[in-house]
């Protein structure tokens, strides 16, 4: 049953409620008049931590018995943040493993939120298999970036508010990555409101969800460069949980290229005065590129902050993609 | 009695409770770094319209008699899109009178908000002896944009979400111009907890309050070019509320060049990832500056992001001044 529960969905809300921020719905009346239906923005850029990551890693501490020793994870990225986060709110040890390949301001980043810092080996890879190993020997919890009941759950309390806000909304615009967040907003919206339609967004280059949802079962995809870096990585060949819930749920999938994530970041900035990252972006590039054609109210899901300011200066300046070495 | 009582604060707070957005305060881990004692935003720039000012506004619309014919004022700035969005949803007609020099695209935002534009004259001056003469023959309702006690008390509501999330707090820094923000915000604040220390920040160039309160009454001062446009303009040779609230409650004023101002709304943007304009960002500039030095837990307040992006975008490239002609 790779669904989750609506009761699952709403006990993470009752769960995580005083951890996360309850992020505002805005209306968008620049991208309103440009489309000619309703746009709504579900600014979850503004969540703790500057992604809506949080909102599982909560729901999956929050949900371990009492006892537990500690949690551990791989990551440098949002997750691992909002994993850190999470663990301190709950008083609970975190091991966030890292290559010696990540750099010392990661590092540093990774300890000023509290976690303990384990740097093993040269590759995203040897981490993960440290993280595994301290899973196995030290009694520690992994807790999985996306392929997870608890995550997708805890991701899905952002479809719940969407539906109270906007009743009326017929469709969701959701980056699409790992597919912990789909799931999740699609099995809350798709409860309470079957007739809304849930598009994926992802970057043309190396979506590794839309390649196994063409193959018809979870395949591994060449990682590429991206504006949109936080939806890279693989979906994981032992998927358990959100390749099928994407199948089930997801009614439409739109890939972008590089100049149309650019375009967004830039529209964002210009007319809403938010600065999000690449990933964040998707939703408002599926519709300024008009390969999304909405046909009623239509909310598209900010997910996060978390850029390199620098990069972000650049993409405003006009760059439209990620140069190498830059 | 120009200091609004604590009463008054607090019935605006529940008369505009559903009209406005009540802002977060947000930790700044980098400020709290940078200056060693904790640093708190007010992410009041978040505010429905874009401003601060929707709070004054809203509460003089809403304190106003049944049977008011409607309301007038004389501004293309944060003041008259607050009181147009504030009278739209209190179902009341609102008239902004504007000069033939306002631009096109002022005159469209402003009737995009649902208030009937007056095109009078050729001056500032014209239109808001325009909107005089139609307070006088139409019976409308001038709401004037900062010294008027519905205006300070709607705007001291910060003040009590201040000190209600923050209740160490031990200095406030204010942006400073004709008083109302920081008039409110001083009398919540010091009837809650007087030891607070408040701190109106402002610009060199042309800062009225400030050259008011060295010659011990309201003066006028040449209005200068600044990136904290916002806060240019006079207070009122008849000022009847703010100059001595200001006096009474202000502990410090602290005055910023064009290029501190700038470096502050590039901080908010690389370390907070917010876009301001540069009036809100002088609060982080006094601190970044050292021209405020903090002795404990401290909250800048963000005031408004309603900025034109190609200047916020010179600013974030590196200027610090407004160029002429620019």
């Amino acid at each position: 049953m790779p669904v989750v529960p609506l009761a699952d969905i709403q006990r993470a809300a009752e769960r995580i409620r005083s951890s996360v921020v309850r992020t505002p719905l805005e209306a968008s009346a620049s991208l309103s008049r440009l489309v000619s239906v309703p746009v709504h923005l579900k600014m979850e850029h503004r969540q703790r931590t500057g992604a809506f990551k949080l909102r599982g890693a909560a729901n999956a501490v929050l949900s371990l018995p009492p006892g537990t020793r500690g949690v551990v994870a791989a990551s440098t990225g949002n997750h691992g943040r909002a994993l850190a986060h999470a663990a301190r709110e709950a008083g609970l040890a975190c091991t966030i493993c890292l290559s010696h390949l990540v750099p010392a301001n990661k590092v540093a980043a990774v300890e000023a939120l509290g976690a303990r810092v384990h740097v093993h080996g040269a590759s995203q890879d040897d981490a993960q298999r440290e993280a595994d190993r301290l899973e196995r020997d030290e009694g520690l919890v992994a807790v999985p970036p996306f392929d997870h009941a608890a995550i997708v759950a805890g991701q899905g309390t952002i479809g719940l508010e969407i539906v109270e806000d906007l009743p009326d909304v017929t469709a969701v615009l959701v980056p699409l990555s790992g597919g912990g967040l789909i799931a999740g907003v699609a099995a809350a919206v798709k409860a309470l409101a079957p007739d809304v339609r849930i598009v994926g967004v992802s970057m043309e280059r190396g979506a590794a969800m839309a390649a196994s949802l063409r193959a018809g079962h979870p395949v591994e995809v060449a990682e590429l460069t991206t504006l949109a870096d936080s939806l890279g990585g693989g979906i994981g060949l032992a998927n358990r949980w959100t390749f099928d819930a994407v199948r089930e749920l997801v009614d439409e999938v739109v890939l972008l290229t590089e100049a149309e994530i650019s375009a967004g970041v830039r529209y964002i900035y210009q007319e809403e005065h938010e600065v999000v990252e690449g990933a964040a972006a998707v939703g408002v590039s599926a519709l300024l590129s008009g390969r999304f054609r909405p046909r009623g109210a239509t909310v598209a899901l900010l997910s996060g902050r978390n850029i390199d300011p620098a990069l972000h200066l650049r993409i405003l300046n006009g760059a439209d993609a990620l140069e190498v070495g830059a």
